[in-house]
């Protein structure tokens, strides 16, 4: 089912490595909404990735983009204009990664060098990115960024590690050049905080599937998925929210607003 | 424009006075949207204002109702079930009214009996209606409530005076009621802080002028204004948002969280 | 051990109700680090606790005190002067009730009556107080107002029932007025969101026992005991907070900011 | 005026640069409620500041300690060790540095490597401290940390340029950590958000005056003194607030719950 709620609306999508990927799912949602799509991700992951099945679907091309790396960013946004031949209307920055973690290190014993890297894929990147649009003029007025971001970055959940951290640096720069790029072109910058979601990139934390049965039972209305996050993202990209910017939104079945559920008391009890 | 964001849906609108009222432009945009509605307003507020001119245009019903008598309310659940043939969709709740306000008292020196009046109709009517609906397994599956408020909740604007405390009850019951709902039948239920909006009963607040110029040069993308609060409410009614719960939801231009603006500075140091 | 930390310092005490408050324990900790106290409690609790038993070991005159009562309050304001020659220095707010949850009503089932008592009892309560004080001028210059306040008015915690609405709006309440009266007489006005204690009023709650292991659990440091936040009280009494005002100060080992822990993932993998 | 708070306690002060730096009066007040200290400060802010004046009055030695380099933290967590003969209670953490704000840089124009610098000096310098900290069991049980911080984290003040970005981190930094050192040692972690304070530091922001007498009218007490946040320093080592921890603070006479003040409202009219 589409309501045509991107007509007419041009967007890069970052980070849609396989089908479970939320990037991947939004891409479809977008497409399917009237939407063309620019897809971008990074060398490596599209090796490992099957980001052309998705490009043919939604009829994009791939431009890759190592996003730590100004030419390939700059390089990015130039080809996309030229695309789209002009401005375009939306982005999705869906990036992530931790070196500290994939190399198992504790939180409290992290390696500094790779945790400079991890702030600069996760959270740097879409200073980045947004710096080079604005440098290029490439957002239309009232186009609408989204960054997927995760309730780590307000309450701690141990083995989320450094990622929390990024997590918070990069909603802090969501809100500061939320500022900058709303007063210069009303274009508009939120985060979207998602429920835990067993993507491939989620899978690799440790204690994930318990985590993810614990957020299920302290969510009234469960985990949402990478479906439903892909919707609220054509509406946070649609014209229907234009006044909505610097914001964090949880889209979480509530988890984020939940103390305590019956079913983890009970659970606590056994 | 529209999209059939709310095709087959069905919704009760509290609120709508005349036509600058931001419950009235939501139900005209609901109806645009496809969905079936039915008015309803206190019958004070029915005597002052035009709800049958608004009526007419969306083909609806009205009910008075008090929302602070259990009958009125009961008989409102009660006959909209009967006009759209079973459970409905959505709610707004679009009702604020403080005793205190209007006598011109200052909040230092309010009036306790009318001040338990001011909860009772601007946040515990969300809790009578809610308690209601559930009783009488009014609200469909995976329905939508939302009720505006505003940021006084969160933060002092001494004009404001008690609708503040009574604003930050109806956001708590919002949530507390979000939860219950989600638990049972997915329903749920979020807040939408509106930017200062210049309707017929928000221009009765003291000093509200220079307040709404305050909030447009604090705000990147200025005030929000009705017609962009009802698009809001109208993707918060739809199946695109269908896990954000328990949420308040700023809806102001970057207000909530900008700390100061240019705009601002230049001003402060004339 | 004592540090001096309120030598000359005069102030009200509510809600003493026996020696496992934390009011009681409040107040024989502001009498050892050199305060002058007022005791007061409703009517009824003082029947109930043993109140004379504190008021002998601190010193105290106690008044008694329904805080929904305007002559009461009055009664109170005006008594203490007497006692104190004068203006004093800090009020504890430590009073709540719900009708409702002592009816073992279902918080989607509440009595609206029992409600407003319940609001009226726990929240405005503290606005009764303050403008009364307002009026007499009877807070000296810098004071300090502490109300205890409970996570629940931000995060449901579905057996905590309609005190967490009622938490909500005393928060608000601490908020509006602390701006008022920071502004006219430097007065400031904070709320203490404690860990759950097991009192003699907490213990009453459905539920406890399950909760107040959860919470030990999810706190870092476990839960704060009732001596903990006497002391926190007593700093937020003494000139070293000076310029801490319209806070709610978490007082809870880190719960508040911690989204699970260890012990609680290991729990629900049972 | 002195209570003996920290009487027998024993803590390291990041930061003090001249006699108006916070670090410089906190240092002060806590030798004069009876804790040893020791000194630090990066080797090049030593070069520019008057740091051996302070040393004499608090009787302290000072370690020259560059944050971000492993060598510099490890032996100055050595030497203090050695110098107080054992673990120690608490650290001021009062460091922050923005090349690209030194640079004149607009917040959308970063320099990355400079922007990494400044999340490595500024927030990481955080992590670097406890995790030495930690390996060397340094912090003796129920210790208290806390990082000086500025309200940007939370909202935009556009002339806070990347530091607002580099405070979120530092926040973030402060939550992670102290759920692990909360767990494992009792340490509590905090952050103290205080008033903009004309410090030397500080008066390098562009447009800081009028900035500074915009707080002023939007802090129903004012703006808090830079000796008013030591005093706050204090009261947070003591062991008067024990099981306070994970939670960012906010010292600032009320400006972060104040919407709006009738003075700026004046000033806005004008």
């Amino acid at each position: 089912m589409s309501y045509n709620l991107l007509k007419g609306k041009k967007g890069i999508i970052f980070g849609a490595l396989d089908e479970k990927s939320i990037a991947w799912i939004t891409a479809i949602k977008c497409f399917e909404e009237g939407a063309q799509i620019v897809l971008t991700n990074a060398p490596v992951a599209m090796r490992m990735g099957e980001i052309n099945k998705l490009a043919e679907k939604v009829n994009a091309p791939v431009i890759p983009c190592d996003v730590s790396n100004a030419e390939d960013v700059d390089n990015l946004i130039t080809k996309a204009m030229e695309h789209f031949g002009g401005g375009f209307d939306f982005i999705l920055h869906s990036i992530g990664m931790s070196v500290n973690v994939r190399k198992g290190k504790h939180y409290t014993e992290i390696d500094y060098g790779f945790n400079l890297k991890t702030l600069e894929i996760s959270s740097m990147s879409l200073h980045r990115v947004l710096a080079t649009c604005m440098k290029k003029d490439a957002i239309n007025d009232w186009g609408s960024v989204v960054a997927l971001t995760y309730i780590a970055a307000q309450r701690v959940f141990p083995d989320y590690n450094e990622m929390a951290d990024a997590k918070s640096l990069l909603e802090s720069v969501a809100r500061s050049f939320g500022y900058h790029y709303g007063v210069k072109k009303q274009v508009r910058i939120n985060t979207i905080s998602q429920s835990p979601t067993r993507t491939t990139a989620g899978s690799g934390v440790k204690g994930f599937d318990g985590f993810i049965s614990y957020a299920e039972k302290m969510s009234p209305l469960g985990n949402a998925s990478a479906e439903d996050c892909a919707n609220y993202c054509v509406v946070m990209f649609s014209d229907m929210t234009k006044m909505v910017t610097m914001q964090n939104l949880f889209h979480d079945g509530g988890f984020s607003f939940t103390g305590v559920t019956q079913a983890v008391i009970t659970q606590m009890e056994k």
